[in-house]
Parts: C-alpha cells; sequence; structure tokens
C-alpha cells in the first residue's frame, strides 16, 4: 500500500520479512505515529498477535505463518509453537488455518511458505478488488467498518480493496468510515489509508451509519472474521447493526473476503467463539476513563451477521451468494 | 436526584435558582469532576446551553425559562433575550416551548413562573415513571441510549424515571448502557445516575447494541427530544440505529418524554432541523486528535426515528399509542 511515512511516500506492506525478523508496521500508534516493529522469535509474535500490533483477519493469517517460520528458523518444537499462537485470538479463522498449512509443511522452508502464504492473501485480495469494484458505481457513497484494508490484509485489503480499484479505475467515489469503537480501528486505520490513497472520505460516529442508510448510503462493503458454511459470519463488532439497517433501508450489503476465511468445518455461525476483551477499552478512551468509578463494562470484540443480510460474498474468485458454497473445498 | 457530591450523598437538581443565580451541575465534566456553576444572566445561560453544560430536552427547556427569569430579574429587553436563547440549539422543541411560555407570562413574575415550569417537569417525570415501571418485569434486561435521567430533566429522568421506580419498587433490573459516542453521555452520565442510585448496569459500546439486542435485552427505553404529530421523533444519534434492532429481534421499544415534547405543530419528523455539530467532537477524543491529518468528520447530533419503530410513548398522561395524540393540544 501506499504510505506516507517520514520519509515521503513509500510502497510498503503491512508486515514482511526481511533476513529472519518480521517487520510490521504497529498498528496500535496509527495515525499519531508510523513505526516499524522488529518480531525475532514466534513469543513475540504471539504478544504481537494479542496485542493487536497486527491485526485484521488476513494479516493475523500471515503473522501467524511468519510466526511459525520464526520457529522453524530457531529450531524450535513446532507443535508447541502452534499451540502458543492458536491461542493468541478465538475468533479469526485465518489464524487456525495459516498454522494448519505451515504445520502441513513441517519438512519444507517455512519461511519461503509463509512469503508464498503472504503473497497469495495479496493476490487474492487484488482479486477481490478487481470483483467488486464491479458492484460500485461513478458518484456511488459506500458505508464502511472498522479496518479491512491493507493494514488487515498484508497489502491492498479486502472491503477496501474494491474501492481502491474504482477510485484508481477513475470513479467518484465517497465512503462513510465508521470510526469502530472500541478500538476506533476506522477513525484511525482506515481513513488513514483512504488518506495515503487519496479517496474523498468522512469518519462518522458508529451512532451515524443509521441516519446516512436512510439516504445517503449506495452500498455497504465490511470484510469477515469467519465464515460458516450456512453464510453467518462473524466480524468486528457492530457489523451486524449495519447489516440489519442495510436491510432496513434497501442498502446492498457486500462481505469481502478470501476463501480462507470461509471455515466449511461449522455449520453455522452459532459455532463461532466471540473473543471478550478487557472492559478498560470500553470504561478508558486513551488513558483516561471516562466512566464513573464503580461502573463496569461489556466488551465483545465480535459479532455475527446471520447470512441472510448478506446481499454477496466478494471472493478472489467472483461473487458468492449464501448457500452456494459447495464448491469452495 | 441522589448525588454523591465530595461532601457525601445529597439529593439535588440539575439545576435550580437560588437569590437570583441559576446554579446547574456542570454536565460537561462529570463522571471525573462534580462542579457547581453559577448562570448570572441570560447571555451566559444561552453559553452554558450551547456548549452542554446544560443538556437533555427537559433541562434545556428548564434553562431556557430560567434564562428568561434572569432577563427578566435584569430588566433586559424579553424579546431580544427570548431571540438569543431561541438560537442555541435547533433540535430540542422544549426549549421554544419554555421560552414562548415565558413571555406568554410576561407581566407576571418570572422567576416564580421558572420554578414553577422546573417543579413541573420533576412532576411529570415521577408520573412517567410510575406508568413506564408497569412494563417493567422483575430480572428484565432493559437498554437505554444517552442520557434522559434526572441530569437530562431537572430531576428523575424520562427514560431512565421507570428505572428507577422498579428499582425503588424492589424489582430485580440490568441496564445496558450505550456509551452514546460521540459525547458519551452514556457512559459519563447514565452510568453516573446509575451508579448514585444503585441500580446494576454495564456500559457497552453502541456498536454491541446489536448483539445484546438478539438474546438479552428484554426492551429498550430512550428519550426524546421532538415528537412529530404523526409519531416520528428526534433522539440522540444512534437512537434511529436502536429502534430499528429492537424491531429487528422483536424488543419492544418505548420512547419515554413528557407531554411538552410533543410538536403539534409539525406533521411528520422531516419537519424537526438536525442539529450538526463541531467534527473536533468526533476526530478527538478528550484533547487528543485519533484520526489522521486530513480526514474530516460528520457530526450530526441527532437522527429521527420514524413512529413504526416506536411500541408506545411513555407521557405523564399515560402510554400513548403513535397516531392517538389528537387530545393532547
Amino acid at each position: 500500500m501506499l504510505v506516507a511515512t517520514p520519509s515521503g511516500k513509500k510502497d510498503i506492506r503491512a508486515l514482511w520479512m526481511d533476513n529472519g525478523v518480521v517487520k510490521a508496521i504497529d498498528q496500535k500508534v496509527l495515525p499519531g505515529k508510523f513505526k516499524i516493529v522488529s518480531i525475532r522469535n514466534h513469543r513475540e509474535m504471539a504478544v504481537a498477535i494479542k496485542d493487536m500490533t497486527i491485526r485484521g483477519a488476513p494479516s493475523i493469517g500471515a503473522a501467524a505463518a511468519y510466526g511459525m517460520a520464526l520457529a522453524w528458523l530457531k529450531k524450535e518444537d513446532l507443535a508447541k509453537a502452534a499451540k502458543l499462537i492458536k491461542s493468541t485470538r478465538p475468533t479469526a479463522y485465518d489464524l487456525f488455518y495459516a498454522v494448519d498449512l505451515m504445520l502441513s509443511k513441517a519438512g519444507l522452508d517455512l519461511v519461503e511458505a509463509a512469503d508464498d502464504y503472504a503473497d497469495g492473501i495479496v493476490t487474492m485480495c487484488r482479486k477481490i478488488g478487481e470483483h467488486g469494484a464491479k458492484l460500485i458505481k461513478d458518484g456511488d457513497k459506500i458505508l464502511t467498518h472498522c479496518n479491512a484494508g491493507a493494514l488487515a490484509t498484508v497489502d491492498f485489503g479486502t472491503a477496501l480493496a474494491p474501492m481502491r480499484v474504482a477510485h484508481r479505475q477513475g470513479k467518484d467515489i465517497f465512503v462513510y468510515v465508521d470510526e469502530t469503537r472500541p478500538r476506533l480501528q476506522g477513525a484511525k486505520l482506515t481513513a488513514w489509508e483512504l488518506n495515503n490513497e487519496g479517496i474523498d472520505h468522512a469518519i462518522i460516529p458508529d451512532n451515524a451509519a443509521g441516519h446516512y442508510m436512510k439516504d445517503s448510503v449506495d452500498l455497504a462493503i465490511v470484510g469477515a472474521d469467519r465464515i460458516a458454511r450456512n453464510g453467518d459470519f462473524a466480524n468486528k463488532i457492530g457489523t451486524y447493526s449495519k447489516a440489519v439497517l442495510a436491510k432496513e433501508n434497501r442498502v446492498p450489503f457486500y462481505v469481502a473476503a478470501p476463501v480462507s476465511t470461509f471455515d466449511m468445518r461449522i455449520e453455522s455461525g452459532k459455532e463461532i467463539v466471540i473473543e471478550e476483551r478487557d472492559e478498560n477499552e470500553v470504561l478508558c478512551v486513551g488513558d483516561c476513563r471516562v466512566a464513573p468509578k464503580g461502573s463496569k463494562a461489556l466488551n465483545p470484540c465480535f459479532d455475527v451477521t446471520p447470512a441472510r443480510y448478506v446481499r454477496s460474498f466478494i471472493t478472489e474468485r467472483g461473487l458468492l451468494r449464501p448457500g452456494r458454497f459447495s464448491t469452495l473445498k
């Protein structure tokens, strides 16, 4: 992705491997600071996934693959490394998919395998962008939630990929960016990416999405962390709300995700484990507590949106309707 | 309302008049600080309404009445004072209602008239609480948005009044408090009031309301800033989203408001002016900018919820169904 670094605009990825060390953009400190962190072993990688230095389902998958590659380089016990990495976050399917893929290649060069896996994600994202851009007309106003951009997917993005391609095709688009409390990935990361690309946008409070769906939004595109066989899917908390509002206002609602996000082992969204994160992400903003002493908070990180709200899934193989996944795996 | 002040728990109002000076709890600095401000003339009152030192439709109405009383005490031009006070915030009907009421009493003691008006609001709120508590069963989980509590209504509250009464009746209730970005009136003010009363609650990100409506929330109660003749109503941004989610999940959705909030001059919500506030309320959290340089934000303060989403309006005269307002005025 095009990134405005302190030394000018550069084309770099969210994470990559360089001489046995994984480098990653620290997503916790954007957009205030642009910082590249070095991750030297699979234990540091587990921390980086857990604390959301690296986040977004496909990027978590790549991070998990690189974590396994680091363990392989250091001649660590791969089964133990796999277990630690899988324990970091429970919801994103890509995490488990990538670790198992690396385990299945245990006799091979895992650095090469992880590079291939990361490159594969980017190729898939570019295809998602091409398929998805056909859904976007000149002049369209698009709503998105959280960050399913280049940062979340090594490069290019899932939900943002169709917008990137449409913009590069010369279509005049406008993006409503849900700020996405509690961690504000929309306001911080998606807005940062759109700024870098010069795509016209405005950040809105999550509360305002319904207001703009009534008469301004032409379509909504979001990412996914795990998609069940029946088309139910988990994504950032608030996605379900936007899907319901889209249906109520006849706004087409699309989910952009690579085939690796489809978990064909589970029948429906009921089987998806929802991560609960620390209540301080809600009670505090930055370092400042906003809630009164004595109040607690609930902080589910994801919600499950039933398949019936989804117009289509935008994948690297084209558009898929819920219930038409039988050919996937 | 019961308030935990630095010197212990006290029963005080959100605002009152004392020896020719209006005293008000500064709602901008809660819950971190508890501070009483003094407002000495109608110009200071206009500032206090505009900057949300005093907020919430019924409290704004009382503040407007007291503002007119201050102008009368200081022998100012009442027509000019009315114009200034009416210019502060465009959406809440109570503001216009209260100023016009004071103008109609121009020959009388306006301090007494404003006191009567404020007392009248509190009496109405108590009745709203009694009528609304009948809708709450022992064990119910209730969702509310923003702050329609004692702070917003001089005392007792509109949306929170039924919860106060149910709690005092010994019913075991639990309240999901939408944090209510961008200004976080839920996390800051509603949670503070519920803490003071000892009512069990948790703050949730606005994004999580849909998630909990799916299988936990038994009913939702919100306030209103203006209600049109057909039952469409304006309330804090995000209310429309919660109403749609409630309908989708068959959660009864109630609006608690005194009759003074019903604006029988307007046919529908289309005629309600929506206040747009400073984009920095979204781009920054506290003093800290969270969004990248170059990104802008949209910040509509209210949205309009169509009447069809409302099960009933809880008023001081009992429950009213949309379309049954003909007897109101």
